[in-house]
């Protein structure tokens, strides 16, 4: 763990990062959105829903990495200027991907938040580059990425100059196929443990399945996790992209007002002093 | 999934197995104690203190499936006597682990549950055997098992005859090497839609980390779980058995504690209509 | 690795295994036969067909450990006849696999090889049953253990009495889903650095697949494995049990002229001192 | 597998990747070299001993991925300068690994293969970038990819202008601790089944461990892969990079004698008609 100079705990306060003037590591954010930015109709509609509902962000994505060169790969700078859009509308600040370093630097002008996803999380260009930037950045947790790994690649951003990393935890890769990921919230607790930086869920993509996406919200408060992102489509049968996992504008307002609930119910529960134990020294070096 | 004629939820209510009492599937149920019996001073305090900071259950190891042929094996009849009076002096159901089917009898005449534990998740001689009587069985998901391979399981039981399975969910084993396992959380809330069985978790063996289980435990009640059981010893550095994740006394008591606080602040969370999809249809076929 | 005192290297020379004049651990043996005995019949056209081909050993199950309770779960003691009498006919020692301790002593009169299947790898009262008689044992590695964990379970054997195990790599459960499991020859090429007992391979169960049990068959000899074993069947549409993965009878006729030949060839890559490194200290202890 | 127009096997003949004159997918092909380059004199003695013992082509890492920032990043252009002189002086052709899309097109003028790693498997902007080049590209499946997965990456490549994919199976991440990956060498013979591509293997990340390079190089001739490429240092102790798993100059030539022998051994070794099954329509589709 030497090599966490900067991200490790190390007796530090957590980070809070603020993005528009929400903290993220102080309370809980929801981010809500859909997984692709279809048409300008499609987000706004979206966009003024969440927010109604208590989103406090708005995620969406203009550059898709997709298993197939032939599926739908997002609309790229037209995606970005309607979410640009939807941010003037609602105030909403933005996340959204990013896949290549040649984008950083100018997508970064259009959004509030850079994501780097599980695929692109060992991408060591794209972290150099996303550290230059003075946007944060939402850094998702590789499938098959130990927390170790992970925290290296925050260090590559903060390293880089970027003090400003969310991390994301989005289910690991397991023999399970009834989910799609393995939502590992020992994780998201661990991370609270090993470092200041602060770390949402992502039970989207962490199930797959609308159904189980309720109780792991709701989990994710309860394991101190700093927020979550899910995935909301006003038509999930007709998204065009992770469609099977897209909570219908119905469901991410009962999502939210159940969450908010919790949030308040919990807001007395913080570990007492007999519980933090240094496990630092026991996190495994490859 | 038409071979789970009896475990599949198929509209059923959800099964609450009662325990002396004590009844799994209905509120939340704590259960805890050492790993291994290891001598009656050291289970009679450890009771008492449980049972005091509000446990429901003690569990308590007589026969231990080690990994080594030469580490502490359990004490066998001499540690069934010692719950045995553990249950006299305390009231607390016991639950202890059989891994022979020669002994499931013999041993149910002592204990009120009898665990499965993940080692024998397939070991179908003995779930036979625990299907012939007629005290709950705790059956723990294997390692490396699938959600519908578990229930497979649980099938074999019902099908011979025991209606009474608690399920529980103690991590799978993933390619994370800080945690000892990962609690698979989203396989408790799958289970509460795939089947009418209670379903508890371990965050014990699920992380394998003192700091970790309080945040896992708060999660279990948040996605929906029955219940938890936890591993406590008096004195951590010296148990026999897993004394690198057992809580203290008081790490207990604090938990115990947080749990009810959340499982009373929860009481009014039920999910409703909109998110009940039958994901039945869904469940991968092998 | 302590605890390996009977499994482990530890400068012995290998240890062959004999069963009925066929030595295992010199040269390369191989083992078929079908899934499951089916009939009397079936079982003889079989046995006389691989013994044509080549076999060394016949492999037939008389209890299957089944996902489900409904599956044909094997013919019992009508099945170990049926193994008796293809024995008398072919001279071909039998394997098969042994699911109750209750059952290891007779059905140990029986046939010449006791296989603890991988399920039940860690079933300890199983183990130290098999490590009462004195036939060979057959020991899978389980779908998720560690290397150093199948040698503790042998270890449980050897300890128990019995010095004559036979290890078996039969894939372990992984991501990938084209394959059934993931066949880890690295394993059998790590126990033949670490342990002095003969490993072989089960490329059926490994691979799930016709087309891919030639090839790993062929990488089981090249990567100094002491033999295979795989499922033959005359019929593999009809099998009562792993349809999927059973060779035709002509399909295993070229398979062992195949395996047969390379073996040959093969006879001259024995590993040089330059290889030889103690890799033993470096064993991971969990 | 609608998806893979380009890269599945679909009745197309093997497809061979010509390297300077060296024929990947004919016969077997050895690739030798250092992790990192390090300086001109150890790339040049590792050069010319690995063309001296009969490799054919050299590898040598100039961009290195690395799990913590502040580890060796590689010499960069300096290193590609020296890959030059050592073609110059050796003729063996160079790979080497390219990180960053914008480094594509230039390093691809040194070099004769680009290699895209295992961390990068599913960054589609290096995939599509590595498709407009006239270079072939070697492309290592990802830790936790699917064979489907890894066809896909291919098939962006092949979309994107680039016909010459030679496919590198490197091992994945499970569970065993003791080996560094699991080299999957059933997806090596399930290439040949699903593609026209040429498969080879890197059995040195694949195993991490120089005791099992050998076995496996071997196993990898017999499962029919086209080639290995084996990590070779003249002093490992010293190695900047993946010092533990490198072998020494005389291990190679031993490695490299008993893979060549083992390849005329099995030159005759063609699968027969009876096992070209069609598993094309098995392939899971996510």
């Amino acid at each position: 763990m030497e090599d966490l100079k900067l991200a490790s705990r190390n007796g530090k306060d957590s980070t809070v990062v603020f993005v528009n003037g929400v903290a993220v590591g102080k309370g809980f954010v929801l981010i809500a959105g859909p997984c692709s930015v279809e048409s300008e109709e499609q987000l706004l509609e979206t966009a003024r829903f969440v927010k109604a509902a208590g989103a406090q962000m708005l995620r969406g994505g203009a550059f898709k990495p997709r298993t197939s060169p032939y599926a739908f790969q997002g609309l790229g700078i037209k995606a970005l200027k309607i979410l640009e859009l939807a941010r003037k509308e609602t105030g909403l600040p933005i996340v959204t991907e990013v896949i290549d370093p040649r984008d950083v630097a100018w997508v970064s002008e259009y959004v509030d938040v850079l994501q780097v996803g599980a695929r692109n999380m060992q991408n060591f260009s794209l972290l150099k580059e996303v550290g230059k930037i003075n946007k944060p950045i939402l850094l998702k947790r590789g499938m098959n990425a130990t927390i170790q790994e992970w925290l290296n690649c925050a260090e590559y951003v903060l390293n880089a100059g970027n003090p400003n990393v969310i991390l994301c935890e989005r289910g690991i890769r397991t023999h399970e196929t009834y989910t799609r990921n393995t939502l590992d919230l020992s994780a998201a607790a661990a991370i609270n443990e090993l470092s200041h930086l602060p770390v949402i869920t992502d039970p989207s993509h962490g199930t797959g399945r609308p159904s189980l996406i309720l109780p792991m919200s709701l989990a994710s408060v309860a394991c101190g996790a700093a927020g979550i992102i899910v995935e909301v489509h006003r038509n999930p049968k007709e998204a065009l992209s992770d469609k099977e996992q897209a909570l219908t504008h119905l469901q991410f307002a009962d999502l939210a007002q159940r969450v908010r609930r919790l949030v308040e119910q919990m807001h007395d529960q913080q570990p007492e002093e007999t519980w933090i134990s240094s496990n630092y020294d026991r996190i495994s070096i490859e």
